[in-house]
C-alpha cells in the first residue's frame, strides 16, 4: 500500500482555515452562535472567492458531530435540509469542489486529525483562521498553530462566538499568547503570502 | 461549538479493525496484492458478521487515496464501478450502517487520525487487527497500538501481503516486537473478550 | 529493547500538575510573574505536601528552555543559584525524589511529552493544574486535557499570571471553555479522588 | 512564559540519530544485543566525530527506563559505572556538550517525544539512524520518519539486533517499506547533505 498524501492540488505558503461552517447549529447556545455567525457569511465567503481567486488553497475544518462516518457529503445535506436552523447560514458557504476537507472530533483542528500533514503538503507557513467560535475551536486551534511554529491571521470580520465579550476577550487572549494578528479580512490574503 | 465524540454506539473491550479493504488496487504490486487479497475475503466477512453479532464494534481504517475530502462514500464508488479491479473483494467487504470509519493519510492507522480517541469512546484495549497489507499498514498499526498498550490479536487466515515470504516475515516480526497474538480468525472474538 | 514505561510508582486516579514551577523568570515580564507567583508559592507548597501524604502523584510539567538536554537537575540548580531572581519561589517548590519531571518544548503539556501516556500508567483521570501561567500554558494544558476527556480541576490560590485581569478572564474561559472546576487547593484532592 | 524552543545550536538537513546507546544492558536477551553492539561501536563512533566536524547534529534517542524522571545524567552514571554490563560499549558513545538528548516512552523515537519539533528546528529533513535495535526502536522510528517525509538513511554498519537474522530481515523490511537508503557509514553524511 502506498502513502496517498502527496497529491495535494495547491502549492501555497497561506491557506485559509473555514472552522466549524458546515453547522447544524442543534446544540445548547447554538441559537445565539447562529445569530451573530449570520454577521460574518457575507464576509467570509468574499474571502474565500478571493482565495480561490489567488491559487489560496480552502481548508474546511468541521466537527465530526460523533458521527464517526467520515461522511461530510451527508452532514452537508443535513445543515442544507429545508428546515435547518443554519440553512441560510450554510448556503452561503458550501465547499467547492477543489477544496480540502478534515473532520476534527474534538476543539483543535490539529487533534487527531491529518491537517498538520495537509499543511505541510501544501506548503504553508501561514493560517488564516476564520469560523466558530473564537473563544472555543479558533482559540484551541490557533494555539495548536502556534506551537508548531505557524503564523496565524486573523481576519477581524469572520469569526463570531456566543456574545460579543466572548468573542472580544479570546480574540484579545489569541493576538497576546497564540502571536497572531488581526486584520482585516481584505488585506489578510496579502499578509499571508508576505509572511509565509 | 462542544465537542461531538462522545456518541459512540458501542461499548466493547475489543473492536474489530479492517486496514485498507475500500480499496481501488490502482497502485504499483496491486494486482498481486489483490490476487491474494480475494483468498482472504471470506474469512474476513465471516469475522464481520460474528463481530456484529457479538456487539463488537467494526472500524474500518482505510487510506484517503490523496483526496483529503474525507469522502468515504465517493472512494466506496469508485472501488465498487463495473470495471473496478477490486469489485469482487470490495464487494464482500461493504461498510454496514453501525461501522465506523476512520481516513488515514499515511500507513499507520493512528498517524494524524482520530482512532485512539475512537477506541477511548468505545472502551476497546484489544484490536483484531485485518486486511492490507501485513507488512505495511498492519505492521505500522500494531506497532502504534502496541506503544499504547492495546492488545494486537491477529486472525492468521484475514491479512495479506505481496508475497507469502513478506507476509510470513511481517507476522512473525509483529508476533515477536509488538506483543501480538495470532490466532484463528474465528477464536480472535474470544480471546479479545477475555483480554480486553 | 523492551519498553520500560511501566514502572511508575503510584496508582492514583487523580495527579498534581505543578506548570513551570523549575523557573528562571529570564523572559520579557518575568518579573511581574515572578511578584505574582510569588504570593501562590506556600499554598502549593502545602498541597503538594497533602498529595504526597495522600498518595497522589506529583507532576512536574516544565519548559526545557531550549536546552534540548533533557537535564534538569542543570535547570533546577540554575534557578537555585544565589544570584537567581526566583530563588526564593524555586526553594518552596522543589521536586522530591518520587515526583515525575516532563520537560516540555512548547506551551501546553501535552504537546510532544509523554504526559498522556504517563497519566495513563498512573490511571489518572482528574488533572489539578497549578502553576504558572494562567493565560498561557495552564489554558493550553487545561484545553489538550479537556480533548482527552481528562477532568481538569483548578486550585483557586494556586496559579497566576503577569496581570490579575489576565489571570481572571483565562480562569473563567477556562471554566467556560475546558470544562474545569475551580475550588480552594484543600478541597481539590478530595475532589479529584471522588471524580477520577 | 515564552516558548523556549526556538534556540537550538545547529542548522542542517540532515541529523544523525542515536538510538538506545546509553543503556544499561539489563533486560531479556540483552546480553546478545551487547555482543552484537559492542562490533557497532568503533564505527558509531567514527560517524558521530565525522558528523561533528561536518556541523551535522547529534541527537540521542533514549528510552527513559522507565524512569520519568528526565534526568539522563543519572541515567549515563548508571550505565557507566564500573560494574555496568555495558560499560565498554557506553564509554565510546558518551554524548558531548553540543549533543541533543530525546528521551522516549516507547519504542519509537517520535512517539510521545519533541523528535519531530527538534527536527523542524534544525532544519533537517534527512535522518542518519543508528544505534539499537534494528528491529524494534529503529524500525518503529523508521516508519514514523517515513509518514513524516524525512528521508532515512541507514548506515549498514551502525546497527544491530540480537541475531543476524533478525537484523537482516528487519534491515529488507524498512528498505522495502519506510523507503531507507541502506550505504556505508562513511557515504551517508555525504548522501544526507545531497538529499536533504
Amino acid at each position: 500500500m502506498k502513502q496517498a498524501a502527496r497529491s495535494v492540488r495547491h502549492k501555497s505558503r497561506v491557506a485559509l482555515l473555514l472552522v466549524e461552517v458546515i453547522n447544524h447549529f442543534e446544540f445548547p447556545d447554538g441559537k445565539d452562535i447562529l445569530r451573530r455567525a449570520l454577521a460574518i457569511a457575507p464576509p467570509l465567503a468574499r474571502l474565500k472567492k478571493r482565495a480561490r481567486a489567488a491559487g489560496v488553497p480552502t481548508i474546511y475544518v468541521n466537527d465530526n458531530f460523533g458521527q464517526w462516518r467520515t461522511d461530510t457529503k451527508k452532514l452537508l445535506q443535513y445543515c442544507l435540509r429545508p428546515k435547518a436552523p443554519g440553512l441560510h447560514f450554510v448556503e452561503q458557504l458550501q465547499p467547492d469542489d477543489d477544496d480540502y476537507l478534515i473532520l476534527k472530533p474534538m476543539h483543535s483542528g490539529f487533534y487527531q486529525t491529518p491537517l498538520d500533514l495537509l499543511l505541510r503538503e501544501l506548503g504553508a507557513s501561514s493560517l488564516i483562521l476564520s469560523g466558530l467560535a473564537t473563544n472555543s475551536c479558533i482559540l484551541c486551534t490557533a494555539h495548536d498553530a502556534n506551537m508548531r511554529h505557524l503564523k496565524v491571521i486573523v481576519p477581524r470580520d469572520c469569526r463570531t462566538a456566543r456574545t460579543a465579550r466572548e468573542h472580544g476577550q479570546a480574540l484579545e487572549h489569541i493576538v497576546a499568547m497564540a502571536d497572531a494578528k488581526v486584520v482585516t479580512s481584505s488585506s489578510s490574503l496579502r499578509l499571508g503570502t508576505l509572511h509565509g
